[in-house]
C-alpha cells in the first residue's frame, strides 16, 4: 500500500524524517503533557506571587510524579513496540542495550 | 513602613494571601521554569511527530534534572530563609519536620 | 539429558525450587554483594562511633548506588535473558508487564 | 568536667576520633542496619540459587527503601542538631550549604 509504512520504520534511530506509525497512548501521552505545561505555569505564578517555599515544592514533586509516568509509558510502548520487534527479527542485542539506557535514566 | 513585611511574613504556612518577601532567586527560578515549558512542549511536538521513543525518553530525563535543579534551588532558600529564622526564634522543631516531608518528596 | 533444565525454566515465576540455570553474571554480582554487605557493617560502625553525620551520609549513598548497578544488571540479565524468550515464544505480553513493573521500583 | 564534649564537637567536620555524643536515634538506626544486613545477605543467597530475577529485583528495592529511611533519619537528625547549632551561633551558612549537598545526594 503506497505511504504505508510498517511499525518498524518508527523503531529505527536513523528513522525517516516523517514515520507514520502511530505512538499506541499519543493521545493519552498529549493531554497528560498540556496538563503538565499547565501545571509548570502554574508554579512559574507561585513563585512570582512570592508563595510559600513548600507549597511551591509540593507542585514541583506533583510535576515529577507526572513525567516519571509519561516516561513509564513511553519506555513499556517501546519495550512491547520496537523492542519486542527487534527481539524477533533476531536483532534483540542492540534494542536491548539502548533499553537499558534509557531505563538507567530513570532509575533511581 | 506600611505595607512593608519582614522576611518572616512570607514563612507562615499560614502566610496572607499577598507576601511582598522576594525570593531570592526569583528570576533566575522563573527563567529556568519558562525554559522547562519550551522543553515540555518540545516533548509534545515529539510525540504529536511520532518520533522515535528513545529520543523522546532522553528529552524527558533532561526535564526531570531541570525540575530537580528548580527543586533543590528552593530547599536551599527555604532553608536559609524560613527555617533559620524559625530556628534563631526557637520554633525550629515544626519548621525543620516541615523541611524533611519536603526533602522526602524528593528523595529516592 | 536427565537433570538438566532449559534456561526457560528459571524465568517462570513458577520456577521449581532449584533451577539449574546460571545467572551470567552471577559471580560478579556476589562479589559486589558482598561489597555492600562490607559496607553496611562500615555504617553501622560509623554510627556506633558517634561519626559526624553527613560522613555517614556519604557512606549511605555509596552503598545506594552499588544496589542501584546491581539491580540494573539484574534487570538486564532480566530482559535479555527471560523476557527475550518469552517475546520469541509469542508470550511477550505478560513478561513484559511484569518487566516494566520491576523497573517501576527503580524508577524516579 | 572532664572527659565531656559537647553536643558540639560531634558536628564539626574536623571533629576528633572519638567524640562521646549520642546519635538520638542511635539504636534504632543500628537495628535497621542490623536488618539491612540481612537483607543483604539474602538476596545473596537468592542469586546463589539462582532464584528468579524478579524476585530478587523486589528485594533489592526492598533493601533501597530501608536505606532511603537510614538516610533521612541521619539527615533529619543532623538538620536538628548540628545545623540548628551553627545557626543559633551565626555559623548557619556553611553548615546549610554542606547540608543541601548531603539533600542532593539523595534526591532523584
Amino acid at each position: 500500500m503506497p505511504g504505508m509504512k510498517s511499525p518498524e520504520a518508527h523503531c529505527a534511530a536513523s528513522a525517516t524524517a516523517t514515520p507514520h506509525v502511530v505512538q499506541p497512548h499519543k493521545q493519552a501521552l498529549l493531554k497528560r503533557l498540556n496538563r503538565v505545561q499547565g501545571q509548570v505555569r502554574g508554579i512559574a505564578q507561585m513563585i512570582e506571587d512570592d508563595r510559600y517555599c513548600v507549597d511551591v515544592l509540593t507542585q514541583v514533586a506533583a510535576i515529577q510524579s507526572a513525567l516519571d509516568a509519561v516516561g513509564l509509558q513511553l519506555l513499556e510502548d517501546h519495550t512491547r513496540g520496537c523492542v519486542a520487534a527487534a527481539v524477533k527479527a533476531g536483532r534483540g542485542e542492540q534494542a536491548i542495550a539502548e533499553l537499558m539506557t534509557a531505563v538507567r535514566r530513570f532509575a533511581r
